[in-house]
Protein backbone atom coordinates (compact mmCIF):
# COMPACT_ATOMS: atom_id res chain seq x y z
CA UNK A 1 0.00 0.00 0.00
CA UNK A 2 1.00 3.29 -0.62
CA UNK A 3 2.22 5.70 1.70
CA UNK A 4 1.14 8.93 2.15
CA UNK A 5 2.33 12.47 3.34
CA UNK A 6 -0.72 14.09 5.23
CA UNK A 7 -4.56 13.98 4.46
CA UNK A 8 -7.61 15.96 5.47
CA UNK A 9 -11.18 14.75 5.65
CA UNK A 10 -13.36 17.06 4.25
CA UNK A 11 -17.65 16.91 3.35
CA UNK A 12 -19.14 17.90 -0.19
CA UNK A 13 -21.05 20.93 0.45
CA UNK A 14 -24.07 21.71 -1.48
CA UNK A 15 -23.23 24.88 -3.65
CA UNK A 16 -20.12 22.65 -4.40
CA UNK A 17 -22.58 20.20 -6.41
CA UNK A 18 -23.92 21.71 -10.28
CA UNK A 19 -26.79 21.02 -12.17
CA UNK A 20 -26.40 17.17 -12.62
CA UNK A 21 -26.15 16.99 -8.61
CA UNK A 22 -22.46 16.06 -8.50
CA UNK A 23 -19.53 18.42 -7.52
CA UNK A 24 -18.30 20.51 -10.19
CA UNK A 25 -15.19 18.92 -11.47
CA UNK A 26 -13.59 22.47 -10.94
CA UNK A 27 -14.34 22.13 -7.63
CA UNK A 28 -11.78 19.06 -6.55
CA UNK A 29 -8.94 21.53 -7.65
CA UNK A 30 -10.16 23.55 -4.41
CA UNK A 31 -9.98 20.35 -2.25
CA UNK A 32 -6.68 19.34 -3.67
CA UNK A 33 -5.25 22.89 -3.13
CA UNK A 34 -6.77 23.27 0.39
CA UNK A 35 -4.99 19.43 1.65
CA UNK A 36 -1.56 21.23 -0.49
CA UNK A 37 -2.27 24.31 1.62
CA UNK A 38 -3.14 22.75 5.08
CA UNK A 39 0.21 20.59 4.78
CA UNK A 40 2.44 23.29 4.01
CA UNK A 41 0.64 25.29 7.08
CA UNK A 42 0.92 22.29 9.49
CA UNK A 43 4.63 21.67 8.16
CA UNK A 44 5.36 25.56 9.69
CA UNK A 45 4.90 27.87 6.90
CA UNK A 46 1.36 29.09 5.49
CA UNK A 47 0.72 29.59 1.90
CA UNK A 48 -0.40 33.66 3.02
CA UNK A 49 2.99 33.48 4.94
CA UNK A 50 4.81 32.65 2.11
CA UNK A 51 2.91 35.58 -0.17
CA UNK A 52 3.73 38.36 2.61
CA UNK A 53 7.73 37.39 2.42
CA UNK A 54 7.50 37.72 -1.52
CA UNK A 55 7.04 33.96 -2.19
CA UNK A 56 4.48 32.29 -3.91
CA UNK A 57 3.23 28.53 -4.47
CA UNK A 58 2.29 28.46 -8.07
CA UNK A 59 0.83 25.10 -9.97
CA UNK A 60 2.27 24.68 -13.12
CA UNK A 61 0.63 21.82 -14.31
CA UNK A 62 -2.34 19.08 -13.27
CA UNK A 63 -3.08 16.47 -14.23
CA UNK A 64 -6.58 15.06 -13.21
CA UNK A 65 -8.05 11.69 -13.29
CA UNK A 66 -11.49 11.83 -12.52
CA UNK A 67 -12.23 8.08 -11.59
CA UNK A 68 -15.75 8.83 -9.86
CA UNK A 69 -18.07 11.53 -8.42
CA UNK A 70 -19.30 12.67 -5.41
CA UNK A 71 -22.28 13.45 -3.98
CA UNK A 72 -23.76 16.59 -1.50
CA UNK A 73 -22.53 15.66 2.09
CA UNK A 74 -20.47 12.69 1.37
CA UNK A 75 -17.51 12.26 3.57
CA UNK A 76 -14.41 12.06 1.77
CA UNK A 77 -10.57 12.05 2.23
CA UNK A 78 -7.96 14.31 0.69
CA UNK A 79 -4.29 13.10 0.78
CA UNK A 80 -0.74 13.81 -0.95
CA UNK A 81 2.62 12.75 -0.90
CA UNK A 82 5.24 14.92 -2.30
CA UNK A 83 8.68 14.80 -4.05
CA UNK A 84 11.04 16.98 -5.65
CA UNK A 85 12.37 17.25 -9.22
CA UNK A 86 15.19 18.92 -9.94
CA UNK A 87 15.96 21.94 -8.25
CA UNK A 88 12.80 23.70 -9.00
CA UNK A 89 9.36 21.55 -9.07
CA UNK A 90 7.58 19.84 -6.24
CA UNK A 91 5.49 17.59 -7.33
CA UNK A 92 2.45 16.60 -5.11
CA UNK A 93 0.73 12.76 -5.68
CA UNK A 94 -2.55 13.39 -4.93
CA UNK A 95 -5.59 11.53 -4.52
CA UNK A 96 -8.90 12.26 -3.11
CA UNK A 97 -11.09 9.05 -1.47
CA UNK A 98 -14.43 8.55 -0.36
CA UNK A 99 -15.14 7.68 3.34
CA UNK A 100 -18.23 5.21 3.09
CA UNK A 101 -16.76 2.82 0.56
CA UNK A 102 -13.10 3.90 0.14
CA UNK A 103 -13.54 4.13 -3.60
CA UNK A 104 -10.94 5.98 -5.41
CA UNK A 105 -12.91 9.89 -6.56
CA UNK A 106 -9.30 11.43 -7.82
CA UNK A 107 -6.18 10.62 -8.55
CA UNK A 108 -4.48 13.66 -9.51
CA UNK A 109 -0.61 14.85 -10.04
CA UNK A 110 0.29 18.56 -9.62
CA UNK A 111 3.15 20.34 -10.38
CA UNK A 112 4.22 23.31 -8.56
CA UNK A 113 7.27 25.65 -8.04
CA UNK A 114 7.89 28.55 -6.02
CA UNK A 115 8.22 31.77 -7.24
CA UNK A 116 9.59 35.70 -6.11
CA UNK A 117 8.38 38.41 -8.27
CA UNK A 118 7.23 36.09 -10.84
CA UNK A 119 10.44 34.46 -11.58
CA UNK A 120 11.11 30.77 -10.45
CA UNK A 121 13.32 30.23 -6.91
CA UNK A 122 15.10 26.59 -5.67
CA UNK A 123 12.53 24.84 -4.01
CA UNK A 124 15.11 23.95 -2.12
CA UNK A 125 13.83 26.10 0.97
CA UNK A 126 10.23 24.97 1.43
CA UNK A 127 11.91 21.48 0.93
CA UNK A 128 14.16 22.44 3.68
CA UNK A 129 11.11 23.39 6.09
CA UNK A 130 9.03 20.29 5.26
CA UNK A 131 12.45 18.16 6.30
CA UNK A 132 13.15 19.67 9.69
CA UNK A 133 8.79 18.72 10.49
CA UNK A 134 9.91 15.45 9.77
CA UNK A 135 9.06 14.31 6.31
CA UNK A 136 11.24 13.00 3.59
CA UNK A 137 11.14 15.20 0.24
CA UNK A 138 12.55 11.73 -2.06
CA UNK A 139 13.97 13.58 -5.42
CA UNK A 140 12.54 11.54 -8.70
CA UNK B 1 -1.38 28.25 -37.29
CA UNK B 2 -3.87 26.12 -35.70
CA UNK B 3 -7.49 26.26 -36.19
CA UNK B 4 -9.88 26.37 -33.28
CA UNK B 5 -13.69 25.18 -33.32
CA UNK B 6 -14.80 27.58 -31.08
CA UNK B 7 -14.16 30.58 -29.01
CA UNK B 8 -15.63 33.28 -26.55
CA UNK B 9 -14.10 36.31 -24.91
CA UNK B 10 -14.69 36.46 -21.22
CA UNK B 11 -12.98 39.16 -18.13
CA UNK B 12 -11.45 38.21 -14.97
CA UNK B 13 -13.74 39.08 -12.12
CA UNK B 14 -11.49 40.50 -8.88
CA UNK B 15 -13.39 37.83 -6.64
CA UNK B 16 -12.18 34.80 -9.45
CA UNK B 17 -8.79 35.96 -7.42
CA UNK B 18 -7.19 34.89 -4.73
CA UNK B 19 -4.17 36.21 -1.88
CA UNK B 20 -1.64 36.27 -4.77
CA UNK B 21 -3.63 38.82 -6.76
CA UNK B 22 -3.67 36.29 -9.52
CA UNK B 23 -6.65 34.22 -10.61
CA UNK B 24 -7.18 30.54 -8.55
CA UNK B 25 -6.01 27.77 -10.55
CA UNK B 26 -9.03 26.49 -10.08
CA UNK B 27 -10.76 28.97 -11.70
CA UNK B 28 -9.30 28.39 -15.11
CA UNK B 29 -10.98 25.27 -15.29
CA UNK B 30 -14.70 27.10 -14.93
CA UNK B 31 -13.54 29.11 -17.74
CA UNK B 32 -12.29 26.17 -19.90
CA UNK B 33 -15.97 24.82 -18.73
CA UNK B 34 -17.69 27.40 -19.41
CA UNK B 35 -16.07 27.81 -23.29
CA UNK B 36 -16.77 23.76 -23.87
CA UNK B 37 -20.62 24.47 -22.77
CA UNK B 38 -21.37 27.98 -24.56
CA UNK B 39 -20.11 25.65 -27.90
CA UNK B 40 -22.35 22.65 -27.25
CA UNK B 41 -25.11 25.17 -26.93
CA UNK B 42 -24.55 26.93 -29.82
CA UNK B 43 -24.62 24.16 -31.79
CA UNK B 44 -28.19 22.98 -30.67
CA UNK B 45 -27.27 21.11 -27.16
CA UNK B 46 -27.46 23.01 -23.90
CA UNK B 47 -25.73 20.92 -20.92
CA UNK B 48 -28.39 21.68 -18.84
CA UNK B 49 -30.72 20.58 -21.71
CA UNK B 50 -28.48 17.36 -22.21
CA UNK B 51 -28.69 16.68 -18.44
CA UNK B 52 -33.31 16.81 -18.75
CA UNK B 53 -32.90 14.20 -21.42
CA UNK B 54 -31.07 11.81 -18.86
CA UNK B 55 -27.67 12.27 -20.26
CA UNK B 56 -24.51 13.96 -18.49
CA UNK B 57 -21.44 15.37 -20.31
CA UNK B 58 -18.37 14.54 -17.75
CA UNK B 59 -15.47 15.26 -17.58
CA UNK B 60 -12.96 12.07 -17.21
CA UNK B 61 -9.18 13.57 -17.48
CA UNK B 62 -7.72 16.87 -17.48
CA UNK B 63 -3.98 18.06 -17.91
CA UNK B 64 -3.91 21.62 -17.75
CA UNK B 65 -0.44 23.68 -18.22
CA UNK B 66 -0.28 26.71 -16.33
CA UNK B 67 1.69 28.85 -18.28
CA UNK B 68 1.17 32.67 -17.11
CA UNK B 69 -1.40 34.56 -14.74
CA UNK B 70 -4.53 36.51 -15.38
CA UNK B 71 -5.15 39.21 -13.29
CA UNK B 72 -7.65 41.38 -11.94
CA UNK B 73 -9.78 42.86 -15.41
CA UNK B 74 -8.05 41.12 -17.91
CA UNK B 75 -9.66 40.37 -20.82
CA UNK B 76 -9.10 36.78 -22.50
CA UNK B 77 -9.74 34.28 -25.29
CA UNK B 78 -11.01 30.72 -24.25
CA UNK B 79 -10.83 28.46 -27.38
CA UNK B 80 -11.01 25.24 -28.30
CA UNK B 81 -11.25 22.48 -31.00
CA UNK B 82 -12.43 18.51 -30.46
CA UNK B 83 -11.47 15.55 -31.72
CA UNK B 84 -12.96 11.66 -31.12
CA UNK B 85 -11.14 9.33 -29.31
CA UNK B 86 -12.71 5.87 -29.90
CA UNK B 87 -16.39 5.49 -29.52
CA UNK B 88 -16.34 7.04 -25.82
CA UNK B 89 -14.46 9.71 -25.62
CA UNK B 90 -14.17 13.25 -26.94
CA UNK B 91 -11.38 15.16 -26.49
CA UNK B 92 -11.36 19.42 -26.33
CA UNK B 93 -7.86 20.82 -26.69
CA UNK B 94 -8.15 23.97 -24.96
CA UNK B 95 -6.35 27.49 -24.76
CA UNK B 96 -6.86 30.38 -22.64
CA UNK B 97 -4.68 33.43 -24.76
CA UNK B 98 -4.92 37.30 -23.39
CA UNK B 99 -6.23 39.62 -25.24
CA UNK B 100 -3.44 42.85 -25.24
CA UNK B 101 -0.23 40.88 -25.64
CA UNK B 102 -1.68 37.32 -27.37
CA UNK B 103 0.23 35.44 -24.65
CA UNK B 104 -1.02 31.90 -23.59
CA UNK B 105 -2.28 31.32 -20.48
CA UNK B 106 -3.31 28.15 -20.35
CA UNK B 107 -2.75 25.32 -22.45
CA UNK B 108 -5.08 21.69 -21.81
CA UNK B 109 -6.42 18.76 -22.63
CA UNK B 110 -10.23 18.15 -21.43
CA UNK B 111 -11.19 14.51 -22.08
CA UNK B 112 -15.18 13.83 -21.87
CA UNK B 113 -17.74 11.22 -21.81
CA UNK B 114 -21.34 11.05 -22.23
CA UNK B 115 -23.21 8.90 -19.47
CA UNK B 116 -26.82 7.75 -19.11
CA UNK B 117 -27.49 6.42 -15.12
CA UNK B 118 -23.39 6.57 -14.31
CA UNK B 119 -22.96 4.14 -17.74
CA UNK B 120 -20.64 5.86 -20.65
CA UNK B 121 -23.07 6.22 -23.69
CA UNK B 122 -21.37 6.33 -27.53
CA UNK B 123 -20.66 9.61 -28.14
CA UNK B 124 -22.14 9.56 -31.90
CA UNK B 125 -25.30 11.04 -30.60
CA UNK B 126 -23.21 14.62 -29.66
CA UNK B 127 -20.92 14.55 -32.55
CA UNK B 128 -23.61 14.44 -34.75
CA UNK B 129 -25.26 17.21 -33.75
CA UNK B 130 -22.05 18.89 -33.62
CA UNK B 131 -21.59 17.95 -37.45
CA UNK B 132 -24.90 19.47 -38.30
CA UNK B 133 -23.70 22.87 -37.27
CA UNK B 134 -20.85 21.82 -39.48
CA UNK B 135 -17.91 21.38 -37.76
CA UNK B 136 -15.78 18.31 -38.54
CA UNK B 137 -14.95 16.25 -35.57
CA UNK B 138 -11.85 13.90 -36.91
CA UNK B 139 -10.89 11.26 -35.30
CA UNK B 140 -7.54 10.53 -33.16
CA UNK C 1 -27.06 34.65 26.03
CA UNK C 2 -29.56 33.43 23.13
CA UNK C 3 -29.97 30.01 22.53
CA UNK C 4 -29.27 28.22 19.22
CA UNK C 5 -30.56 25.37 18.00
CA UNK C 6 -27.75 24.09 15.50
CA UNK C 7 -23.84 24.84 14.79
CA UNK C 8 -21.61 23.51 12.74
CA UNK C 9 -18.02 24.30 13.03
CA UNK C 10 -15.41 25.29 9.86
CA UNK C 11 -12.40 26.74 8.85
CA UNK C 12 -11.53 29.00 6.44
CA UNK C 13 -9.41 27.64 2.79
CA UNK C 14 -7.51 29.83 1.25
CA UNK C 15 -9.03 29.74 -2.32
CA UNK C 16 -12.02 32.02 -0.31
CA UNK C 17 -10.16 34.70 0.36
CA UNK C 18 -9.83 37.20 -2.48
CA UNK C 19 -7.02 40.02 -2.95
CA UNK C 20 -7.64 41.48 0.21
CA UNK C 21 -6.49 38.19 1.78
CA UNK C 22 -10.06 37.95 3.67
CA UNK C 23 -13.05 35.62 2.55
CA UNK C 24 -15.12 37.54 -0.31
CA UNK C 25 -18.38 38.74 0.57
CA UNK C 26 -20.24 36.35 -1.11
CA UNK C 27 -18.49 33.24 0.29
CA UNK C 28 -19.72 33.75 3.89
CA UNK C 29 -23.45 33.35 1.74
CA UNK C 30 -22.20 29.50 1.53
CA UNK C 31 -20.99 29.01 4.83
CA UNK C 32 -24.61 29.92 6.41
CA UNK C 33 -26.10 27.87 3.47
CA UNK C 34 -23.81 25.26 4.67
CA UNK C 35 -24.73 25.25 7.98
CA UNK C 36 -28.44 25.69 7.13
CA UNK C 37 -28.28 22.35 4.63
CA UNK C 38 -26.57 20.23 7.26
CA UNK C 39 -29.48 21.26 10.00
CA UNK C 40 -31.84 20.18 7.81
CA UNK C 41 -30.04 17.59 6.91
CA UNK C 42 -29.35 16.43 10.85
CA UNK C 43 -33.36 16.84 11.37
CA UNK C 44 -33.79 14.06 9.01
CA UNK C 45 -34.24 15.39 5.58
CA UNK C 46 -31.92 16.83 2.88
CA UNK C 47 -31.95 19.77 0.38
CA UNK C 48 -30.80 17.28 -2.08
CA UNK C 49 -33.49 14.97 -1.07
CA UNK C 50 -36.33 17.34 -0.92
CA UNK C 51 -35.33 18.87 -4.42
CA UNK C 52 -35.81 15.14 -5.48
CA UNK C 53 -39.75 14.68 -3.99
CA UNK C 54 -40.13 18.19 -6.26
CA UNK C 55 -39.67 20.72 -3.39
CA UNK C 56 -36.93 23.41 -3.37
CA UNK C 57 -35.92 25.42 0.03
CA UNK C 58 -35.32 28.84 -1.84
CA UNK C 59 -33.74 31.87 -0.05
CA UNK C 60 -36.20 34.91 -0.60
CA UNK C 61 -34.13 37.67 1.58
CA UNK C 62 -30.85 37.90 2.61
CA UNK C 63 -29.94 40.26 5.26
CA UNK C 64 -25.80 40.31 6.42
CA UNK C 65 -24.18 42.47 8.87
CA UNK C 66 -20.05 42.05 7.74
CA UNK C 67 -18.69 42.70 11.40
CA UNK C 68 -15.47 42.00 10.79
CA UNK C 69 -13.70 39.42 8.46
CA UNK C 70 -12.39 36.65 8.73
CA UNK C 71 -8.39 35.76 7.11
CA UNK C 72 -7.01 32.38 5.86
CA UNK C 73 -6.79 29.04 8.12
CA UNK C 74 -8.97 30.62 10.37
CA UNK C 75 -11.33 28.00 12.16
CA UNK C 76 -15.19 29.43 12.77
CA UNK C 77 -18.13 28.91 14.01
CA UNK C 78 -21.53 28.88 12.34
CA UNK C 79 -24.81 28.92 14.07
CA UNK C 80 -28.49 29.46 13.45
CA UNK C 81 -32.07 29.30 15.08
CA UNK C 82 -35.19 29.13 13.02
CA UNK C 83 -39.04 30.76 13.56
CA UNK C 84 -41.94 30.41 11.62
CA UNK C 85 -43.40 33.83 9.59
CA UNK C 86 -46.95 32.81 8.45
CA UNK C 87 -47.51 29.58 7.04
CA UNK C 88 -44.87 30.30 4.33
CA UNK C 89 -42.00 31.88 5.63
CA UNK C 90 -38.89 30.15 7.70
CA UNK C 91 -36.59 32.80 8.83
CA UNK C 92 -33.08 31.70 10.41
CA UNK C 93 -30.92 33.80 12.16
CA UNK C 94 -27.64 33.06 11.92
CA UNK C 95 -24.06 33.94 13.31
CA UNK C 96 -20.77 33.31 12.24
CA UNK C 97 -18.26 33.34 15.08
CA UNK C 98 -14.67 33.42 14.88
CA UNK C 99 -13.38 30.52 17.63
CA UNK C 100 -9.88 31.89 18.60
CA UNK C 101 -11.35 34.95 20.19
CA UNK C 102 -15.46 34.42 20.12
CA UNK C 103 -15.40 37.48 17.80
CA UNK C 104 -18.76 37.74 16.06
CA UNK C 105 -18.05 38.21 12.29
CA UNK C 106 -21.40 38.03 10.67
CA UNK C 107 -24.82 38.81 11.91
CA UNK C 108 -27.77 37.64 9.01
CA UNK C 109 -31.42 36.45 9.03
CA UNK C 110 -32.32 34.57 6.09
CA UNK C 111 -35.55 34.18 4.90
CA UNK C 112 -36.86 30.98 3.10
CA UNK C 113 -39.60 29.80 1.55
CA UNK C 114 -40.63 25.98 0.12
CA UNK C 115 -41.47 25.56 -3.77
CA UNK C 116 -43.19 23.72 -5.51
CA UNK C 117 -42.96 23.79 -9.38
CA UNK C 118 -41.80 27.78 -9.02
CA UNK C 119 -45.01 28.45 -6.54
CA UNK C 120 -44.78 28.66 -2.51
CA UNK C 121 -46.20 25.73 -0.53
CA UNK C 122 -46.67 25.45 3.43
CA UNK C 123 -44.13 25.24 5.48
CA UNK C 124 -45.50 23.34 7.89
CA UNK C 125 -43.96 19.82 6.05
CA UNK C 126 -40.58 21.01 6.95
CA UNK C 127 -41.31 22.71 10.53
CA UNK C 128 -42.91 18.79 11.00
CA UNK C 129 -39.73 17.18 10.13
CA UNK C 130 -37.94 19.69 12.78
CA UNK C 131 -40.29 19.18 15.33
CA UNK C 132 -39.90 15.24 15.15
CA UNK C 133 -36.29 15.59 15.64
CA UNK C 134 -36.91 17.65 19.40
CA UNK C 135 -36.51 21.07 18.26
CA UNK C 136 -39.16 23.74 18.50
CA UNK C 137 -40.29 25.98 16.04
CA UNK C 138 -41.26 29.68 17.17
CA UNK C 139 -43.80 31.83 15.44
CA UNK C 140 -43.29 35.40 15.09
CA UNK D 1 -38.33 55.53 -14.08
CA UNK D 2 -35.42 55.66 -11.80
CA UNK D 3 -32.26 56.26 -13.26
CA UNK D 4 -28.86 54.32 -13.04
CA UNK D 5 -25.37 55.20 -13.08
CA UNK D 6 -24.30 52.08 -14.52
CA UNK D 7 -24.79 48.74 -15.37
CA UNK D 8 -23.15 45.60 -17.19
CA UNK D 9 -24.26 42.72 -19.27
CA UNK D 10 -23.56 39.07 -18.47
CA UNK D 11 -24.61 35.57 -19.11
CA UNK D 12 -24.97 33.06 -16.43
CA UNK D 13 -22.71 30.06 -16.30
CA UNK D 14 -23.49 26.37 -15.96
CA UNK D 15 -21.41 26.24 -12.82
CA UNK D 16 -23.04 29.06 -11.27
CA UNK D 17 -25.96 26.68 -10.67
CA UNK D 18 -26.99 24.40 -8.14
CA UNK D 19 -28.69 21.27 -7.67
CA UNK D 20 -31.91 22.91 -7.92
CA UNK D 21 -30.55 24.41 -11.74
CA UNK D 22 -31.15 27.87 -10.77
CA UNK D 23 -27.97 30.11 -9.96
CA UNK D 24 -27.37 29.58 -6.35
CA UNK D 25 -27.91 31.88 -4.02
CA UNK D 26 -24.02 33.29 -2.80
CA UNK D 27 -23.13 33.53 -6.71
CA UNK D 28 -25.65 36.90 -7.21
CA UNK D 29 -23.32 38.61 -4.94
CA UNK D 30 -20.76 37.98 -7.00
CA UNK D 31 -22.74 39.47 -9.79
CA UNK D 32 -23.22 42.66 -7.93
CA UNK D 33 -19.69 42.84 -6.82
CA UNK D 34 -18.56 42.66 -10.46
CA UNK D 35 -20.86 45.47 -11.45
CA UNK D 36 -19.18 47.71 -8.64
CA UNK D 37 -15.65 46.71 -9.15
CA UNK D 38 -16.42 47.09 -12.95
CA UNK D 39 -18.09 50.70 -12.16
CA UNK D 40 -15.33 52.00 -10.00
CA UNK D 41 -12.57 50.60 -12.38
CA UNK D 42 -14.68 52.90 -15.25
CA UNK D 43 -14.62 55.79 -12.99
CA UNK D 44 -10.96 55.75 -13.07
CA UNK D 45 -9.86 53.89 -9.76
CA UNK D 46 -9.53 49.54 -9.59
CA UNK D 47 -10.58 47.56 -6.47
CA UNK D 48 -7.47 45.70 -6.75
CA UNK D 49 -5.22 49.20 -7.26
CA UNK D 50 -6.73 50.42 -3.99
CA UNK D 51 -5.51 47.55 -2.14
CA UNK D 52 -2.28 48.07 -3.48
CA UNK D 53 -2.66 51.72 -1.99
CA UNK D 54 -3.54 50.57 1.17
CA UNK D 55 -7.18 51.15 0.41
CA UNK D 56 -9.83 48.44 0.76
CA UNK D 57 -13.64 49.25 -0.42
CA UNK D 58 -15.28 46.78 2.08
CA UNK D 59 -19.16 45.22 1.97
CA UNK D 60 -20.58 46.11 5.73
CA UNK D 61 -24.20 45.32 5.23
CA UNK D 62 -26.01 43.67 2.52
CA UNK D 63 -29.32 43.28 1.90
CA UNK D 64 -30.64 40.97 -1.11
CA UNK D 65 -34.35 40.75 -2.03
CA UNK D 66 -34.57 37.35 -4.10
CA UNK D 67 -37.04 37.91 -6.39
CA UNK D 68 -36.94 35.35 -8.71
CA UNK D 69 -33.89 33.06 -10.34
CA UNK D 70 -31.66 33.15 -13.01
CA UNK D 71 -31.23 29.98 -14.92
CA UNK D 72 -28.20 28.66 -16.96
CA UNK D 73 -27.65 30.46 -19.98
CA UNK D 74 -29.79 33.06 -19.24
CA UNK D 75 -28.55 36.84 -20.45
CA UNK D 76 -29.06 39.73 -17.30
CA UNK D 77 -27.74 43.23 -16.79
CA UNK D 78 -26.42 44.69 -13.20
CA UNK D 79 -26.80 47.75 -12.56
CA UNK D 80 -26.06 50.10 -9.48
CA UNK D 81 -26.99 53.80 -8.39
CA UNK D 82 -25.04 55.34 -5.74
CA UNK D 83 -25.23 57.70 -2.71
CA UNK D 84 -23.43 59.09 0.04
CA UNK D 85 -24.58 58.41 3.63
CA UNK D 86 -22.65 60.71 6.79
CA UNK D 87 -18.78 60.73 5.80
CA UNK D 88 -18.06 56.98 5.75
CA UNK D 89 -20.64 55.01 4.31
CA UNK D 90 -21.57 54.64 0.67
CA UNK D 91 -24.31 52.91 -0.55
CA UNK D 92 -25.26 50.97 -3.98
CA UNK D 93 -28.61 50.54 -4.83
CA UNK D 94 -28.23 47.35 -7.30
CA UNK D 95 -30.52 45.15 -9.46
CA UNK D 96 -30.30 42.51 -11.89
CA UNK D 97 -32.54 42.27 -14.26
CA UNK D 98 -33.11 39.72 -16.72
CA UNK D 99 -33.18 40.19 -20.46
CA UNK D 100 -35.38 38.24 -22.44
CA UNK D 101 -38.47 39.17 -20.13
CA UNK D 102 -36.97 42.47 -18.18
CA UNK D 103 -38.06 40.52 -14.96
CA UNK D 104 -36.73 41.92 -11.91
CA UNK D 105 -34.48 38.84 -10.16
CA UNK D 106 -32.76 40.88 -7.40
CA UNK D 107 -33.08 43.85 -5.60
CA UNK D 108 -30.12 44.88 -3.70
CA UNK D 109 -28.53 47.03 -1.23
CA UNK D 110 -25.24 46.83 -0.18
CA UNK D 111 -23.08 49.14 2.20
CA UNK D 112 -19.40 49.86 1.92
CA UNK D 113 -16.40 51.41 3.22
CA UNK D 114 -13.73 52.28 2.95
CA UNK D 115 -10.96 51.21 5.66
CA UNK D 116 -6.75 51.39 6.07
CA UNK D 117 -5.42 48.83 8.01
CA UNK D 118 -8.99 48.23 8.87
CA UNK D 119 -10.22 51.35 10.05
CA UNK D 120 -12.46 53.29 8.12
CA UNK D 121 -11.45 56.16 6.69
CA UNK D 122 -13.88 58.82 4.80
CA UNK D 123 -15.30 57.92 1.65
CA UNK D 124 -14.82 61.66 -0.04
CA UNK D 125 -11.72 60.71 -2.08
CA UNK D 126 -13.66 57.86 -3.67
CA UNK D 127 -16.43 60.19 -4.40
CA UNK D 128 -14.37 62.86 -5.85
CA UNK D 129 -12.66 59.85 -8.14
CA UNK D 130 -16.53 59.32 -9.26
CA UNK D 131 -18.10 62.93 -9.18
CA UNK D 132 -14.43 63.73 -11.76
CA UNK D 133 -15.70 60.74 -14.21
CA UNK D 134 -18.90 62.72 -14.56
CA UNK D 135 -21.41 61.36 -11.54
CA UNK D 136 -23.38 62.48 -9.21
CA UNK D 137 -22.87 61.13 -5.15
CA UNK D 138 -25.97 62.21 -3.89
CA UNK D 139 -26.41 62.47 -0.10
CA UNK D 140 -29.05 60.82 1.93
Amino acid sequence: MTHFDFETELQVRDYECDIQGIVNNANYLHYLEHCRHQFIQKAGIGFAGLHNEGIDAVVIRAEIDYKSSLRPGEEFVVRLKLKKHGHLRIIFDQQIIRKNDNKLIIDAQITTVLTRKGKPVPSQMLVDVINQAGIDVPEV
